[in-house]
């Protein structure tokens, strides 16, 4: 494998497509007052995301109740020409949600039902605006939970889109393989549904996975059938200070390679534990820490821990500190997904350049250490946070919108970090996706041949260039 | 959903695509004779498998070595609109190396080498001739094992290819969780790479899982990088009788809902205990029943078989007899996978029709049930193993192929079965794919429109229509 070239990652100038007067007023015709709004506040509510990027917002915004108001809202849209994004919870970090290329936002928020939880089977269907933990308050007393964890309260829609994962993916996979089925609207307003109940199936092309991660481009998802796992009988979580990032990197990739079922194994690095503990009220000691959880029978549990611990104090971990109450559990794992809010309030005014990177676990030593090393001497703060068990963490340099200067910097450490990621036979983006930023990085990612294939797949089920136009690629 | 229609099994007449002697002269100038045959009994041994389909065999062999040869001979056969038809081990069951509309037969078996074992990152990249069994050979001394195990000794290529699954996917997934990344050869020639060795990843569409299941149609599989797993410390296999069938199926329900990490968890009848006796020289008790295995730490491989005998037991289960060592596990196992073997030698010269329905495991009772009666009912003899613990079974009807009344008793069998199966939201194909026997039931499946979607990335990815055509649908 070649080494990859550095990126670009500005935004590609496209002109806006005109909207015809006549769509606007068919669109308000077929919803109301009450489904479709052109009011400016509604719009730029629907013209940005967590990404660092200012673009035009939506010319107006169609509130989706139904499979049949997405697929009517489509066809209209596609009788024109004009783009369709589809918008869930508005938590995207990668600027999937703005209207680069102008065009109608849909969204699908007030589209929030559960609509069959099946516990016999381990499946629940929902519509894709209900989030992530409002499925798990509405199934509680099932005894089952759906593990995916952004971080962020996200829309199963929208966690469909980026093919999300987060901190309990070491153990129970991402999206990718925990959506069953899906029911979408395609570009041309069809409605159809893909995979079913089973479990497993060798039914033709893998279309559920072909959507997954589609960022909105092929299809707008309109039902997402998902997997459901038992609530384990025990739970413990453990946090652990670690000396270097190294040392608790190197904790994590001996776990991983002894095939510990940890479910969860965070990486937080000191200037982080700063943030967290000033944002949190806590009191965490501040030194690069792992924050792990361990699922199972009571002694399934124990005795994963009791492996972790001595491959930690191997690696000069210290304070390996318990919290098996639910409560004490929620505060650390509030404050670990609340360290991203902490990070950017801990510099007022700034914006996150979020990277994505995930590597194969023996190279993540090499991949993070290098990365520290360069952001630490470019002077601007960053946060660094990581689903390390994956191989996966985030840098999150926060810089000041105004300055071209430091953004040139942020951009530049991202740069970099991609480019030893894929050497090191990674990913540009483990969960976020690709959206705006990192397109060029998926060139150098996937080679021109890849990318070329995405594009004809994309020109094949989406002819008029629609849905979400102008984020993984630009046709 | 409606209930499906029951739905056509004869092959689609379409004839065979005519081959210029000019490309038949290109493709034994590039190869040679140690890589090219047109001798009939080559020919003959690469148009069939073990499905129950005569057709002609395909005009001429290739013999790839490399990428370079897949590469050439399809640039070569798209050159003249010539079908390609990728060919592994042979151990198809649904007629994917049949030449049904003619053309080349591409042996890619000879491309069984092990490329890189990265045993620190539990992954493995291999050529696509390696079958399973040596690749677990070959990396027994890790640590790390490759747990899908279709029973057949299939190579890593047409794994893929039908997204195979079999006795341990209950436990560790399908090639669909289990293929990191993939180099393939489109079907204008191009080589190019899906995926990469993270264990994530969102950027872009997942080329590597649209790949994966498509039967050779929308690619050639010429490098696989696949996950391994650590040997688990402990394993230990038990077997079951059960006074009946439905017993033995509760049993399996009640395991998987109660979130039992069971590694195999397999339905064995009485008709085929019976046939696996004699085949193997075995003394299972005549009764229904179920083949487990546990993979864990001693104390959570003791822990879950003490709960799964609990369940059994409540069921009726008797004799829950262990088979701790390697060698009684081997036994044990090589019985159940001669099973297939086993059913059609106690029929000489009969063919077995093969089903591979799957369904929600809260359904299963109801699916099998009622085909067990239909079965017996019908008067034809047949074998049902089933990977119960993910709701997948297999009945064989054993068919005189003489007779066309017993192939039609037989395809009405399965065509009821499968209507069963959608009506219970599962599918007709759990692991054999869809290939030349069950295109109509994938209509009935995934409906008019989903196979529609699938035409068009065929038809956008294939445009000649050259790579294994007729198969899965015809366009």
């Amino acid at each position: 494998m070649n080494a990859p070239a550095a990126s670009s990652h500005l935004l590609p100038a496209v002109a806006p497509r005109p909207v015809p007067q006549v769509l606007l007023d068919a669109l308000s015709a077929r919803f109301g007052p009450k489904q479709y709004s052109v009011a400016q506040a509604v719009r730029e509510q629907h013209g940005r995301d967590e990404s660092s990027f200012d673009v035009p917002p939506p010319v107006a915004v169609v509130f989706a109740e139904s499979t049949e108001d997405v697929a009517d809202a489509v066809r209209l849209a596609a009788a024109h020409a004009v783009p369709v994004i589809p918008f869930g919870s508005g938590s995207s970090l990668e600027g999937h949600l703005l209207a680069v290329q102008g065009g109608i936002s849909l969204d699908v928020s007030r589209m929030n039902r559960l609509l069959r939880l099946d516990a016999d089977d381990l499946t629940v269907t929902v519509q894709p605006g209900l989030t992530r933990k409002q499925l798990n308050e509405q199934i509680k007393d099932s005894g089952l939970f759906f593990p995916i964890d952004p971080g962020a309260d996200a829309s199963l829609g929208g966690m469909v889109a980026t093919r999300a994962s987060g901190t309990n993916a070491v153990r129970y996979g991402t999206m990718r393989e925990n959506v069953l089925a899906l029911e979408v609207v395609t570009a041309s307003g069809e409605t159809l549904r893909t995979g079913t109940r089973a479990r497993k199936s060798s039914a033709g092309y893998d279309l559920t996975r072909l959507i997954v991660g589609s960022e909105g481009t092929l299809a707008v998802v309109t039902e997402v059938t998902l997997r459901l796992y038992p609530l384990p009988e025990a739970v413990s979580a453990a946090v652990c200070s670690f000396p270097s990032i190294e040392a608790a990197v190197r904790t994590t990739i001996q776990t991983i390679q002894m095939g510990v079922p940890i479910a969860r194994c965070e990486l937080i690095d000191v200037n982080t534990v700063r943030m967290v503990n000033r944002h949190s009220n806590l009191t965490l000691p501040e030194s690069p820490m792992l924050l792990m959880e361990f699922h199972g029978s009571p002694t399934g549990v124990a005795e994963q821990a009791g492996t972790v611990q001595e491959i930690a104090a191997d690696h000069g971990g210290k304070g390996f500190e318990w919290a098996t109450t639910p409560e004490e559990r929620t505060r650390l794992w509030t404050a670990r997904h609340n360290a991203y809010f902490a990070a950017v309030q801990s510099r007022p005014g700034c914006r996150a350049v979020a990277t994505d990177t995930c590597v194969p676990i023996s190279r993540l030593a090499d991949c993070l250490l290098d990365s520290v090393q360069e952001a630490d001497a470019s002077g601007i703060p960053y946060f660094l946070v990581g689903h390390v068990g994956d191989g996966n963490f985030h840098f999150g340099y926060l810089i000041d919108p105004n300055s071209a200067e430091e953004r040139a910097t942020a951009e530049a450490l991202s740069d970099a970090l991609v480019a030893r990621a894929l050497a090191l036979e990674g990913t540009c983006t483990g969960e976020h996706g690709i959206g705006l930023h990192k397109m060029g990085f998926l060139v150098d990612e996937a080679g021109a041949g890849g990318v070329e294939m995405m594009r004809t797949l994309k020109r094949a089920l989406d002819p008029l260039n629609i849905l979400n136009p102008g984020k993984i690629f630009v046709l």
